[in-house]
């Protein structure tokens, strides 16, 4: 169902892979409540993905861009721009990827160069576009601004290695840069938390599939998925949360606010079944 | 302007004494999203305040309900009901008062019956709403509710008083029953954390307006007003936040996640100047 | 091993019930560190524990009190006043029940006097403990107050019921009387949050074992116990933390920052043989 | 006053430059409790700062290093270990530079070559201490690590600029490393989120006079200084405290738990004689 929450509102959105992509529900769901948008990927995320076939359904263009590259970054803000007949109103920043997680190297064997790239990527990456947005002046006054985060960027998560670090950084480039380009544009930008999600990205992490059992037990209302996702960010582009900044914002069915549950509980209990308890 | 998006929607909105009130705002706002309300207050807040006018306006009826009172909030909710013709979608508890505040107990001279007023009033009567809503099956599966509430749930204003801790436990009760009403019948519970805001209840307050002008050069996009926090709640109520639960958001213009901004500085300094300083 | 770290101080401990009980081993510990205590507790309490046995161990009094008489109250103070012929130094909150865990009341299904009580004894009893301090002027100024808290303050466990919320009250009250006692008199106000602990108290909250296996499993220390936790509270009593406060201070082993552990996914994923995963 | 709470103990204390240093402090006090300690810093510090004379006095070792150098800081563990004659048991880290605030680039006009930078020296050398410790296996059981943190890392204050992002992704790594050096070997880390100090390090940031009175207003118990902090850090180093892990400990008066205080609104008042308020 579609509200026109967007109407007459131009978006950029970074990370659309495929049809498993947060960055992808939100697109659609972003040019459903109205708006406009253009895609923006890495050159080999558009040759190894379908974003190319996204962009042609909803009648936009992909614009190739390495976001750890200031100039391509220019080049999609003014690309965009050109597309669009003026600046823009909301961007999506939905991009992350740890060398140390794909080559396997545990957290206390990090290879620096490779830690270097996971902040590149997924942190600093987020402060660029900011940075550029800025210097271009490419957001309208009360636009908004969105990063997906994880909630490994609180608590630690077996597995989820320096990207746990690279997310921590995500959230507080948000708030400081949410402070400087609220207080002089009165532009917006917050983090969104979301559930662990069945996507290309996500299926890297270790055990994933077990670790969405236990969440989704946890959760009181399951995990989050991508679509439920597209729903919130899209509120988050409107008109309706034009004083909501500098927040990491849960969207996670309850899971941050839960300790133990009574399902996932149960679930464990089986576990303990004839074997030794420990409390050590 | 108007998106529709609670159109099909039935809610009770607790709290709306006169036009300053921010539960009035979310009414109005409500109704114009296509949602139809009942309107609940005390008998004495009913009499003093000006709610009839707006029932009159928007359609509905008032129902006198002391919050404190859970035969009273049964029939709030069974002449809603009753009036809908079916179960609730959303409600809106905006309550809060504390005699020790009005009577200038300060906080190391309480008045221990004030204080159970206050979190008679303020706090328990959020479980009671929820409590008598789940035993009457009032609210439709992935309904939502929402509770006002304050940052002195988490950090210390001098001069809040008694009203932080029953804020905190308010934001306590929206994740402990949250987990329960999410787990069984998918039904959303969170706070929203408002900057403060000029209204009735805001002005017993000490030093209200000054502590406004702090938290408005504080906050990067200014304080949130009623008006923008009724466009925030009418999110929360709608079917686009379904995955959001147990917590507490913060529509504060930024406040929350502010250190120190250089517009507040700038006037703190003025005050330094010919006077010395300190640092203890 | 004791390093004098309280020497020369005067504290006064509540809720030492037996063996088990932090409180006690708190009691043991401070006078191991030179520490010179009384001893407070209910009557039925004192009854039916072990407490006068500590007290002749010792060589101090046991003060029968009902922590939610202000007049019992005073008595304490009053009493271990003339008792140390002087001011007291430092102060152990240990108290909390709850009559709806107790008669097993579920959360939906609150009995609102019961809550009263729940509220009254695990968290007003602590501002009243405060305020009759402040009023009688009985603790030195640099003093230290630390009351017990739990993690459910902020993230629901299912079956620790109202306990939830009175616990975030205590925590905002610590916050709430801790800027006033600071201000005035330099005494800091803390609580700490222990990993779930075998005492008799925490021994009726459900299906406690295995949720203490699984926090020690989440845990990259394993669970605090009751010994740890009396080391660390005469920390907190000590010269050494003389501008900490307003806090709630973790002593859980590192649960509090965990999302996922190896551990406890192992176990947990046994429990996942043969079963049919679910994520919602 | 001193209790022995180190003795037997042996540690590497990194950054200490002068007396004004918080590591400096720390080191003394260290000795102080019978704790036997190496010092580290660049070869620069070592040369405008008096590291030496500090060492002299308290008869040990200045061993120079580059944090960022992976070779350097093996080189630091080795040499203490060969020193001591054996593991070290405790660990401060108190190491922070930001080129971007040196060079005045502002957050919005950041020289993404300093940010790295600052990452690398304030951040990532954080991790190559607990790696190459680890891989060295230089830390004895039960051993505690601690690293200098600042609320910027949860609260923006204008002018903190990246060093911010880099305390954010500081306490990020005390996490995640804190959970696999606590689940491997029982070595816990925390990081100290202090005041506003007056040390050579924090006179770079801008408007920091004004800034410790804010504070120090705010406080109910004033700004903590580096005296305190040494006096709090002991306390984690000893074995007092050794369940506490993965935390970021606040030791500031108060700050951290405070909205707004009498004195702080009192001056800030004064600015606003005689001005025109705002609230936006």
């Amino acid at each position: 169902m579609a509200y026109g929450l967007l109407k007459g509102k131009r978006g950029i959105i970074f990370g659309a892979l495929n049809e498993q992509s947060i960055a992808w529900k939100i697109a659609e769901r972003a040019v459903e409540e109205g708006g406009r948008i253009t895609l923006s990927n890495t050159a080999m995320a558009i040759r190894m993905g379908t974003t190319k076939q996204l962009a042609e359904r909803i009648g936009t263009i992909v614009i190739p861009a390495d976001a750890t590259s200031v100039t391509d970054l220019e080049n999609v803000f003014k690309t965009s721009m050109e597309f669009f007949g003026g600046k823009v109103d909301f961007i999506l920043h939905s991009i992350g990827m740890s060398p140390n997680v794909r080559k396997k190297r545990s957290y206390d064997d990090l290879d620096y160069e490779y830690l270097k790239n996971t902040l590149d990527i997924s942190a600093i990456s987020f402060h660029k576009v900011l940075q550029v947005a800025r210097k271009l002046d490419a957001i309208s006054d009360w636009g908004s601004v969105v990063a997906m985060s994880y909630i490994a960027a609180q608590r630690t998560l077996y597995g989820y290695n320096d990207m746990a670090d690279a997310k921590a950084m995500l959230e507080s480039i948000a708030r400081s840069f949410g402070y400087i380009y609220g207080r002089d544009k009165k532009i917006r930008v917050n983090t969104v938390s979301q559930s662990p999600t069945r996507t290309t990205a996500g299926s890297g992490v270790k055990g994933m599939e077990n670790l969405i059992d236990f969440t989704g037990r946890m959760s009181p209302l399951g995990n989050a998925d991508a679509d439920d996702c597209a729903n919130y960010v899209v509120t988050l582009f409107s008109d309706l949360t034009k004083k909501v900044t500098m927040q990491n914002l849960f969207h996670d069915g309850g899971f941050s606010s839960m300790g133990m549950s009574l399902r996932a509980m149960t679930a464990y209990d089986r576990s303990l079944e004839g074997f030794e308890r420990t409390d050590d």
